[in-house]
């Protein structure tokens, strides 16, 4: 039987979501370990996804194949009775009639976030990168607007990718600002069924270059088959988390 | 010389504000250590107050008796070299003549954040304690009506306490409700010139017990002089975090 799980992550701590053959700590491995102790041997998880190391997801969705008794909804308590504080089962159900978390169509969200202030605030730093100047937002939402819709980013991926194509669609890009306590809040929302190896943490790199000054110029060049070199520098891990997967079809009673 | 600090910290990985006989890892010993560095030898913190080990401060306010050449802005800057990620110097002046940081009038305010959850949220639970219920907050908020002004809080206060008077002024004492993502915060904001040892996470803990179905007695009594076992236990560390230090004097130009 199929199982689909939401699951959650502060992923510090972890080397990504990808289990690796060094044995790092991984969502992916830890979540199997757990699967194991619950359905006995060995479980193999699968994500509609992967993160990068030190990226955050707040509702990312996976699937296991396997046999237990333990109803359906209730497979969240067993998960997160072994789970450690850093990663938690939202949500668990039996998948629909041939539902395949890595075909069915879905939509991901992202948000970068960056704090803007005189120094870095330990309150923010966890889950926001630190710029030390205030952008122009203006330009940053006119540099968005040339990166929604159907392009090549072949220019926004970083370096080991196993990708077949590097054709995405960005179905929606809005840039949030929040001034308050001294600092300033820069949000990045990100919308697309898939996105390349770093593709948002260089999107939000050029975003914020681009609202720092930089000529617009680069990035329509890279849009139209340039190299990753016009693109500004990735942003860091911290900054980026995967806030949401909306799937065609409802999984799960228990979400509201 | 006297300066004054605007100082912020993650209190996860310290044993408290203040130095500990022990030698663990505290707010002042790290800052003391700092300041050593950069004034030479044996230098004192003095804060406004302390708080307890894995409390959190946005903003907290602290001084030094010092002499050195540097600028007393550009101390910030010399500071925050020197400080780990998880404390850092906001703003940095020489103190107004014959200031004292322990006798100025101020106003303190705390926020107590908890959220209501199916489970606990990895993304949540360092700045926020888990409640796995959702209280009534039209009761918090009648409780929270007794608590404001001047009481005598002895049945607030956790044993271990050296004050000399348990008699505290609550000045505003506020519950906010925000539901969200599938979760819901809530933020009890509390104000006052001071508070006894745990006060804030032991008036939360009772204000939330009401919320759950606590009668209201057994606050009433508390205040008119009863024990600390009439009141529920103290909250989490985690959830507790010093917002701001007001002052009746203007202390630092690089603030907004």
């Amino acid at each position: 039987m199929r199982y689909v799980f939401r699951i959650s992550y502060d992923g510090t701590h972890f080397a990504g979501f990808q289990r690796q053959a060094k044995g790092e700590r991984t969502v992916q491995s830890v979540l199997e370990d757990a699967a194991g102790k619950i359905f006995g041997g060995c479980v193999r998880i699968v994500g509609c996804g992967r993160t990068d190391a030190g990226v955050h997801a707040r509702a990312h969705l996976v699937q296991l194949d396997g046999e237990t008794s333990v109803p359906p909804a209730r497979l969240r308590e067993c998960f997160n009775r072994i789970l450690p504080p850093d990663l938690k089962v939202l949500a668990s159900a039996q998948a629909p009639e041939g539902f395949d978390v890595t075909r069915v169509p879905l939509e991901k969200t992202y948000v970068y976030r960056a704090y803007a202030a005189p120094c870095t605030l330990p309150l923010l730093a966890r889950y926001a990168a630190y710029i030390e100047r205030r952008p122009d937002v203006a330009r940053m939402r006119e540099a968005a607007a040339l990166l929604i819709g159907e392009h090549d980013f072949a220019a926004f991926c970083a370096a080991g990718s196993s990708a077949k194509t590097t054709v995405r669609t960005v179905t929606a890009l809005e840039i949030r600002e929040l001034t308050q306590n001294g600092y300033t809040m820069y949000e990045i929302e990100v919308r697309g069924k898939g996105f390349l190896y770093n593709m948002v943490r260089i999107m939000a790199g050029e975003l914020f270059a681009v609202g720092f000054g930089k000529e617009m110029g680069n990035l329509e060049k890279a849009l139209a088959g340039g190299s990753r070199s016009l693109i500004a520098k990735t942003m860091p891990a911290a900054g980026l988390t995967l806030e949401r997967v909306d799937c065609a079809v409802r999984l799960f009673e228990q979400e509201p």
